[in-house]
């Protein structure tokens, strides 16, 4: 499948970068932009091995570990560089997050999981590292907030199922819901579409708990 | 084990209620909502399995996650009738701790851990969902501040574990851990328990570190 | 390896401490505190044996545990004593640090890992209990932030690994890398070394994502 080890690739680059750029916007030292660095490419993928009684991908195959830490230094390193390429940064992200679906999918279909298995992992593979990332980062998890980027997975991942289920091969689903996906995040973002959420008064909204 | 079957279900309902109702409030979408909703459901038993080897047990049976996405939708959809019901949810969460609390320690001594692994077991599904609601939610987790609540967890696991070493079988000293958890939480409530902390002095206690 | 396992239990006894601390200061009731106390303590090892696939350290042997725990009650009730402790932890945390660093190593080894799981695992083991704490209490992590501490773990691992590459015994490798890191963490401490940082303007700093 090299057109999802591309995505793979490509992902993992810009959710490195995205990490180590919050890093360095939250005045941590290099070593904590390394972390968010690391946790946002290989966390979902992470969650979802551990999850699925899996090998973790990145113990047996450290290129992820290796790319993520350089890429967190170049960032360091390079920062108002990377600070401007925010908006190309969003179309890497997008590219990432389906191909994470997809591989999420492909390897939960693989561990003999069902549907909800497949779904649940191909989302926690595609939001999970970003979710750890604002968690240490201290910040409510912006996918829990802001825009379709979660449920573009979701479609990705139901797509493949539904695929699979009527008889397409496994590699022919996953680059259709890995493309898919990146397709509803960009036109979400070139249009501006959001999910529904409730209006309640402000004060309920920041209630401790 | 009809009967912690029975505590089972309500408790996931409870516990995804509530985790929806904190989604809501703190302005999430549709999408985190439903997320609040199912690690606030299934993520203490999600971190005994994971802990304990074991395969995850919505991933063996996704009626747990069904389910929690349905609430989710539902208190989404009517948040103003749920907001309302948050009273009768506290006698719905004891039941669903005292549920969660029993099959944590059944499944901690199926995998053959010794007393302070069915303790630990007990109270991290009784008590780890709604650590993870809140951590996303960016709130310190409300059962490391306030009243009697995992404590009710660790004396129903702590009688799980005299009764079976005393002879009892599994299945009565479930139910009996299950029924006293659920007992003293909700005493606790009703009579306002809390348990003893230290008074120091305000700036001290927010200190960042 | 007798010098690992009195590093092990000075560093679970300061871990432990230090969680507890943080759980008065943060308000916490003594459930609270003992959480605290336990996933500063057991937090890393718990994430290491999760990852690597091996049993959980403290499901095996509960010392850990019950250690952890003594402490967060005798750090709850004598709490202005220990308060005044702190300098001494700084000793102690680092002694633990070196130690879980060394152990880290030596277990990620023996699972087979390459250098990159050796050295990931090695910092896991040594930072990821208070990183779990500091997330507990709404804290950013204190390592992703502050002074030389993952980085004492880096070196320590790296030349665990280097002295393993060159034919030195694992039980020396180890013993070395602890001590390295313990000196280099003291140093640190004593001489007040910082990582470099990015200054970047404080509005950005703050944006919340």
């Amino acid at each position: 499948m090299l057109f999802l080890m591309l995505l793979d690739c490509l992902g993992t680059v810009a959710f490195a970068v995205s990490g180590a750029l919050k890093g360095v916007r939250k005045n941590m030292d290099i070593f904590g932009v390394a972390v968010l660095a690391l946790v946002t490419a290989i966390g979902g993928g992470t969650l979802r091995d551990s999850l699925l009684h899996k090998p973790i991908f990145w113990l047996q195959d450290p290129t992820y570990v290796v790319l993520s830490l350089g890429f967190a230094v170049l960032v360091f390193v390079l920062y108002p560089m990377f600070a401007q390429t925010e908006k190309a940064l969003l179309v890497f992200d997008a590219v990432g997050l389906g191909g994470f679906t997809a591989i999420g999918a492909v390897k939960a279909m693989d561990a003999g999981t069902g549907a909800v298995g497949i779904i649940t992992m191909a989302v926690l593979t595609g939001v999970g590292g970003g979710m750890i990332r604002d968690i240490l980062a201290r910040d409510v998890p912006v996918v829990l907030r802001e825009e379709i980027y979660a449920s573009a997975c979701i479609v990705g991942a139901v797509l493949f199922w539904g695929m699979v289920q009527i008889g397409a091969g496994q590699t022919a689903a996953a680059c259709v819901a890995a493309g898919v996906t990146i397709v509803i995040r960009l036109l979400s973002i070139l249009l501006g579409w959001r999910l529904p959420r409730k209006s309640i008064d402000t004060d309920e909204a920041d209630m401790p708990s």
